[in-house]
């Protein structure tokens, strides 16, 4: 099975200009290393037709696949069409099988097309139109039988590109590549709590070379730990088994009680499905984070049937009198102490009434940090029926970066709350 | 003045492998907009000597300067250093003024630089190093007299590389370039309540026409309405003059009373500034956003001194509780209301003990709509010293842009009650 290689070309101006980032780029270098493809370059130019022919030259040089994104509009600027065809010496022709696919498309958006309202049935002769599931552009697709290439063009619009890319180009590279395509698993081992350092040269100064056995390794610094992403081509039942030998092999180590998930789910989701299950509802009380625990929680659709609310105890007199903080509490420890985080995961349960609550109170930075309290020092509290406690924690990062970590670290807290790994 | 044009190279398996999401190119994107260069080309690839050539070559042909990110550093991964010293045709030595500024580099982080550390001070003869004032490997340049053409490599990390373009990198283009570099500067139109078709066709049907006398248009949809754009060479004496020139322009159009900022400044940023001039306290009360409105105000250090708090009363029992809304306005109007926002405003002012506060409360999605208050309604409550109120919207996207639509708009509200333009 040798490496199948991707090439990418985004067509448009609107990121060079600056007017927007990338998303498709990203998105794409993301599902390819998933799916166990190689993405081999990755190409952004100008909606020119001499640029696309040269890129595409390019990217034909170098890769079994090419896929571009942008200029499949309806307008004159789309000029992606019209150069893969003259590209191939394909000519344009009026195509009944197209007009039905973008009938379809128009139908999804409750629209009627009609052939005068653009030019998308006309579409190059052998080449193969692609359903739009978001969108109402049909997607382009050729593959070169004489030098086993397969060119592929998707919409400029992320969510469009996206998904066309996983329901329909991909089912094409299985098609035609079949052979090459082995199915591609990983198996991710997410940790907190120790650096890259520690867990590879004092705690598991054997661990890469051992896991080095299953697949191919990396290691990602996350948000609030370093995640262990082993990378392999099996079926399922070898991955699970693979899967298995590896969490047995975690789990004899000194790392085991650091991870906190073999998969790769963001910390948000898994609180949400966790108080679902449980039918537990749960509330946060933030100081240093500002509303993003709660805001994190609330990207998810359906999150008010287990979040009640939350309180952004940025000053002092809002802790005490939204979350019954004790003045002579503040005064005596500070608005980041343990004594505090924990009174105010105590208020926000009681006042809105939950199952648990969470609460962080820090030093974000980039001032006011102390020799005791440095900036980047965070305290969780918690609280639950008939106990309550409190963590100390130090994150590197800029403002930013800490309220990121800081808010995914309470997510976690709040998370071993409902599965009873702290219950005092 | 002929343009002036960049390509770009980003070296390095990590952003190909989708393990970090590109930030030099989408910096250098808005950098050489703003500065009024021609951004050409990007290209991602991996760290191979045969494919940075390949690169370097293209890139060359294309334009006149080539920038490079990734692979300066100390490792054997490193090849970015050997790659451009062997395709000028020139030679790696000992040199002691990169020492120099390789020793000041660690000086600044406190660290002491010796020459067995590592091999930054081996260097390609005629090439000039260059000062990294956020890390520690120095950045390369060259400047080929014979073509013209300015080579220029710098680190793979964000905040390294964006630092070392703006302080360095502009510099030398200014050196080496300067009769084909203008002044470059823009004026920033920003609007609200008002979509592209509104502007360009109903309202102003000239307008696009008319700015274009000025310099080059652009129409950039934002989070809450439309950024017009108009960017053009002149000294500063000719870019205020322009800049006055468009504002009247605008003012006496329809479009006049829909620009809430000639300007580039994030509306969050606007708050801060205006509430410490003019010392004023606000909190806010949120519902559909779930804390991302405070969020965004403290992600701005010091914003203590101004944001004294909110509540995220994602539950009606909170709404309740925290902010006094009467459970009789919950059950005739319902919680997405003009009645509801406009006592969850009152509640969040009184209880926080601010000069202003203002409240959200709609429905983000996907799914909550109804025939009369629809996905994306959303109304923001107001209050103010003897007055409150609420207003109604109706914004695009999927829930997580809705999140960030509403809590802007709820911003650019404060803001506009802070300048007095809302006031009953």
């Amino acid at each position: 099975m040798s490496q199948l290689n991707v090439s990418m070309i985004v067509i448009g101006d609107e990121i060079l200009n600056g007017r927007t980032t990338d998303l498709n780029g990203s998105f794409l270098s993301k599902y390819l290393f998933k799916k166990g493809l190689t993405f081999k370059s990755l190409r952004f130019i100008h909606d020119d037709i001499e640029e696309i022919n040269k890129a595409l030259t390019d990217s034909m040089n170098e890769s079994d696949i090419v896929i571009t994104s942008g200029g499949i509009g309806p307008t004159q600027d789309d000029k992606t069409k019209t150069v893969l065809a003259n590209f191939f010496g394909k000519k344009i022709i009026e195509r009944d099988d197209v007009a039905d696919i973008v009938t379809k498309n128009y139908i999804r958006f409750g629209r009627t097309w009609q052939p005068g309202h653009n030019y998308y049935h006309f579409f190059p002769e052998d080449f193969t139109p692609v359903s739009n599931p978001k969108g109402l552009a049909p997607g382009i697709a050729y593959y070169e039988e004489s030098h086993k290439k397969l060119i592929m063009a998707g919409p400029g619009v992320p969510r469009e590109f996206s998904e066309m890319v996983d329901q329909e180009f991909f089912p094409l590279i299985k098609k035609y590549y079949s052979e090459r395509l082995g199915e591609f698993h990983q198996t991710v081992i997410r940790t907190t709590g120790v650096s890259e350092e520690k867990i590879f040269f004092e705690l598991c100064p054997t661990l890469w070379k051992d896991l080095e056995r299953y697949g191919k390794v990396s290691s990602l610094p996350h948000t609030i730990g370093i995640d262990i992403v082993v990378s392999y081509t099996a079926d399922s039942k070898e991955h699970q088994n693979k899967s298995d030998d590896i969490k047995k092999l975690i789990d004899s180590t000194p790392l085991g009680p650091h991870v906190w998930q073999y998969g790769n789910t963001p910390v948000n989701e898994l609180v949400f499905a966790k108080a679902r299950e449980l039918k537990n509802t749960f509330s946060f009380a933030e100081s240093c984070t500002g509303g993003l625990t709660s805001s994190k929680i609330t990207d998810l659709s359906g999150s008010s049937e287990v979040f009640m609310g939350g309180v952004v105890s940025y000053a002092n007199e809002a802790k005490e009198n939204f979350l019954d903080v004790r003045s002579e509490t503040l005064k005596k420890f500070g608005a980041v102490s343990i004594e505090t985080a924990e009174e105010m995961a105590r208020g926000a349960r009681e006042k809105f009434k939950t199952d648990f609550a969470v609460s962080l109170t820090g030093i974000a930075g980039p001032s006011g940090g102390t020799a005791e309290k440095p900036e980047g020092t965070l305290v969780i509290g918690y609280a639950g029926k008939n106990f309550s406690g409190a963590r100390k924690f130090l994150f590197p990062g800029d403002r930013i970066r800490r309220k990121e970590r800081f808010s995914d670290m309470a997510l976690l807290i709040l998370l071993h709350l409902m599965e009873g790994k702290i219950n005092q």
